[in-house]
């Protein structure tokens, strides 16, 4: 267990709970069964399939190993909804979740509620037990987790479709904002980062130890769309001196030159609003470490170091530009607050220069969720900060996530950083 | 226009018309919208893609063609449901079929409405133009080709559900017959073949043409499951002996060592109706050109041409385990006469030893519709007989389907032929 | 045994023999021992497999089969030098063939040098038994075979160099000939095809049989490079009415829009003698069989059958431009007769619209040569009529090879053909 | 650039490029001309190449950029012979080194010798300026690094032969030798890494920085094969538990269950003098970080920090068995010595748990040479302490090599780690 969350009073967890749930529901709203389905791309599972998941989380994870009076709602669901634990058995194919149609969505619905039910009673029963209630904890986080991807796994489903369905139908309310850009400094030397002893975190964020750090400076703000588009002007998809080789060669293969989701012409953009103009002053986005970093290197700088970033995110409250306000994109900084270190909440997870690895003396979680984080830790790169996916609940300064250095499907940008001579 | 159908009485047509438009929604009352997105092979089209296709080819060669005041119901459906129609527009890829969860299936079934009130009055007013009573009668046959990859198509879908949802929830209605297999003499000489001046046929039925054949012997029946596992056990896909290289490579490659839809236990097989047992009398199917070339070498025989195919079964009554059974499997014959050439209508595509090539001096349809046969004159073998999902309105002695050596999802099978000396 | 050759003079075997050993020895000079083990795709063979292969044929099948004193120079020789008999051993992977430095050439030559020992000793001491002249002649004309193939391979070796090495250094030795293009009609109904019962044949020649055959016409000549270069410059390669589906998809896979060697200018095409002008009323070379239909429709042509083909050069002496003449390309028609079928022998094998098929009441060799042709009868198209690269001795009206529709590596060309009303 | 060797002497460098050029030709003394062609993967380039590379880095960056009266050899070797410098050209392509038979070898001896003449010429020259002999120097570890992937190259060549040719016929001259496994304590603290001041070193190894390390134990010497063979025995490659995720699924696509050049068997490798017993007491060889992590976790342990090693190394003598010692395998300990940490020099690299990274501050060499080391910082890992086809004068403790995590095709190996309370 990373975190010292105690035995938590039972309906304060039950409301955890429950509020994570509902919000997947929420989520889906404007859905059709249909839409539930899809899978594009190995990476996208389709939504039913995160629905169904999350629910196995709870059902495996807590009402499996500590109730032995429960009974599995349908023994298929086990080997279905299992996404990568091979210490509880086998797994149905990642890349085949698209070939189901069945269990239907109403099934998947009735699912959710068997094991609602069922966890109800449960956490009533067991919420004074530590290590129940810090599986709860995490299982909420895990669905959260999975309520980012099944918002960027629909946005890719829509992508996908000649017709441009619209995920939300009304226009995204975010105005554009003009903010010079500027480094802000930061004092090196000794720092600690990794999680604190008070409350949730991931086993990936501990043991919380000291670094060394030279002086540094972050930019203000993170990237924009107009910034971006200089860049791509300026030829930088061509210049194979800002690009590290394995980037050089996938933008060759893969024909890539521009984000992920701007249309040919580069006038519009792909959002879960549907087909919309490119707004200049908001984030760039979905664009891949490798992209990132010969952005970072055309425009003189490079990407922060996730302790840099994680030092200067220490103690700034987390608040911006994240699902709470189902903006469901980035954009400039709203608030009317223009100083400081602007967007390292919400809009966009932000590349960093580090690779993911384990910190030093870092253990995995026991048992079959230790391989919740740990295996991952090769050929990944740490994000940090959360997206406009992400709930402000869900997000930490020691928080990090972590994605292959071509991935594009999340929300990705990128903030720089520089030496301090 | 391959055939002289001259016009037609406006009641047949829109009957015929009707009638095929009828089949199509009632072959899929069974299934939930889900079930009807799902691409799981390129081969295989999802069910609202088959609805929609056939529609498509109504509106495009029919309404559009021939009604200047006709507007289609959606443009981005002559982009989305065109399938291999290069001179009417560009198409959506085929492999990417399974990408699209909208329009949902309300919606393709609006579309079909739209359509059919179109139709009826189209119809109406141009019956008496042979050339677009050809269409129509081109297009309900099309439409019943599409009927059965509708159900192979959602056969393939279900097998690669590891919950196997049935198509049909009763049991499979056909019992177990024994008919022992023999020989039947055929005498060669000089023979016709193609389609007759009655009656609807394709393009590539055409020009009846003399042929010279040697005396042969066709086998009274279907070859059997029971004979199938003999080859197998014999060790059949072990022996190089027994194969086409191409065939060879291909088994190897992909480790095949059954029919497709058999169980690695090689005790049940998967159905329109679930996993079943393997019927021993049953006609064996779902298996490849190299699979059916090479337990006729095993078994000391060879396959048919289709001319020697055509020969005999020409006069022959189109009856048989048909679509119009509703048995949805091939199965024994059912029927009290055993003698003869049974089991040449339905059951399975009869794969020929015959390349598919055009006829002396044939040509293809004039305009887009020259698109519908010729082009696919390369790399594909024909098969004769139609399966249990063909409608015997569809079947004659001259038709002609075709499928790459490789293909296993249809209802594909073999009856042995044999010189006589 | 296809052909009753009867029992031949010990010293005409001998000859017949030592005539093709030593062919192939001429074939090499020009090459270095680094030339002779590149194997730049895998239907291509390093020149050294090539020399061990057919020397392998030899040991395999006359000396081990016949002789039981005799000892193989080397038992790996028997993996790495098989092809494709299974029923003689495992063998090494065909794609794998580039991978080896070993054997040396030296090494091979020495091999070479042992087996033509022990055949000289063989022949005299078998000649008089009809199982072995055969084979000793089925193994000069598998050597002819591929000396072709070495001519073909070590091309597409010394194209895939940018340094552009010459096999032959002297410029090639032929003329612009203009030959005006026109059909030579040919009267249909019943004719004979198939290997006559005297002089040697391969297995897929035989039976001999009757075709029925409609009246028909071909072209006096070869299509040329002009007249190609004319079909690309009407856009042949962007329009996919003119081609067969598989071929479309093909060349747009592929990004095929000219002749395999043709520079990207359209100005030269690389020869054995390296890149060279191309020469406009040479014969167009190095094209797929759905570039050849492609540009025949276009033409308002059509591929002649193989029965048509045949039955038109029964009785055409067997001359032209063969390997004979070392002129190592197709050439514009060198002689001063410019009547009648022109360009029937050698220059460039012609693709028919005839699928790769076997005769009626077709058996294979006796025994492991049963692999020689017939396991290859799917998927593949005949050409007929020899290349510049086939000895005049090896070829005749019979004479049946067969590629790939996509294969474009051996020297392939074609000759027009139309129905007559 | 990176370090500050001053102007050298005329004597010293010539002597130092001299006794490189002659090396390299020292280690192909047992090859024929057709060995030198072969790549069989990717990764591997013919011998003739690594020949002729190396020359051309000498050409292209002393001898054109220094001298304007330098002519190259061959315009044609600027683009066949670059590797990856995109600021100096376009180059060929990577993976189709092996499809040229030209240049011969003695093209390529002949291209050695006129950039040989040329570089006295020019050392004596421009010696006193420290850009060049900075480059010249460069140059020699260049050539050095290439010597080794010339072994480990030919070695793979040699493996995918049936024939297993021996790049060394005598008997390799180690002996076997237990040590027995213990874990020695290293203190934590602050510590300095990266290059010293003194002596060449790459870009990678600068800047020198501090770290803060917790106090570790590393073993005292390398993993041995029978340790691997445990592991092994044990189901080590069965158990999805002991690897990370994309281990997991490299070793189930790839059907890896030992290390690459172990008999199925599990009783012989393939080395250098061809197949050989497996010696228990040697260091295992030629796995990937994927199998050293799982050996490491499974063996309780871990593998250590690139920082770990280095703090461990620094001081200890460059000595061991390395290529000076021609043994061309890694092999157990053969000196009398059997205490302190052994082998940390030459047998094999040793994989860390370090991510290729920039150290912080980290900057490339000005101009093309930047490409050297800087752009491969993402998905590699670093490797440590050379291998026994390193040279010693090539090797110091801050010395970086890195590789993918799934290479196994060098001498790669691990030396375990732990915490220490």
């Amino acid at each position: 267990m990373p975190t010292l969350l105690g035995s938590r009073d039972a309906e304060w967890l039950e409301n955890e709970y429950l509020q994570a749930r509902a919000n997947s529901i929420e989520l889906i709203e404007t859905l059709e069964p249909e839409d539930c389905v899809i899978q594009t791309i190995p990476e996208v599972s389709p939504t039913k399939w995160h629905l169904a998941h999350v629910t196995w989380f709870f059902e495996r994870f807590c009402l499996m190993e500590h109730d032995d009076s429960y009974r599995p709602f349908n023994e298929d669901y086990l080997f279905l909804f299992n996404s990568y634990y091979h210490s509880v058995g086998k797994m149905h194919l990642r890349s085949a979740r698209g070939l189901l149609s069945r269990p239907l969505l109403s099934e998947v619905l009735a699912y959710r509620n068997h094991v609602d039910s069922a966890m109800r009673a449960f956490i009533d029963q067991h919420h004074a037990d530590p290590a129940v209630s810090f599986k709860v904890v995490l299982g909420v986080h895990h669905e959260q987790q999975h309520q980012e991807l099944l918002l960027t796994d629909i946005k890719h489903v829509f992508f996908s479709n000649p017709l441009a369905p619209q995920f939300q139908t009304q226009s995204p309310n975010y105005k554009p904002v003009e903010v010079a850009h500027e480094f802000i400094d930061h004092s090196g030397g000794e720092a600690e980062v990794g999680a604190q002893e008070t409350g949730f975190c991931f086993d990936n964020e501990t043991p919380r130890h000291r670094v060394l750090l030279n002086d540094y400076a972050l930019g203000n703000r993170l990237v924009t769309n107009a910034e971006y588009r200089e860049f791509m002007g300026a030829g930088g998809y061509r210049d194979s001196q800002l690009w590290l080789a394995d980037g050089w060669a996938h933008i060759n293969e893969q024909n890539w030159n521009r984000p992920m989701y701007w249309s040919e012409e580069t006038d519009r953009e792909f959002t879960l609003h549907g087909w919309q103009p490119i707004e200049p002053t908001n984030p760039v986005t979905h664009i891949s470490l490798y992209e990132a970093d010969a952005f970072a290197r055309w425009a003189g700088a490079r990407l922060p170091s996730e302790q840099e970033w994680e030092t200067a995110a220490a103690g700034v409250t987390v608040t911006g530009n994240t699902l709470d306000q189902r903006r469901f994109h980035p954009s400039a900084p709203q608030s009317s607050s223009r100083h400081g270190l602007l967007q390292l909440w919400g809009d966009v997870w932000e590349w960093t220069a580090s690779p993911y690895a384990p910190y030093p003396r870092f253990k995995t979680l026991a048992g079959s969720l230790g391989e919740y984080n740990g295996k991952f830790m090769a050929n990944q790169t740490v994000v940090r900060g959360g997206s406009c996916a992400s709930w402000a609940s869900h997000l930490r300064a020691s928080y990090r996530s972590f994605f292959y250095p071509h991935d594009r499907w999340q929300f990705l940008g990128l903030r720089m950083a520089k030496d301090v001579p």
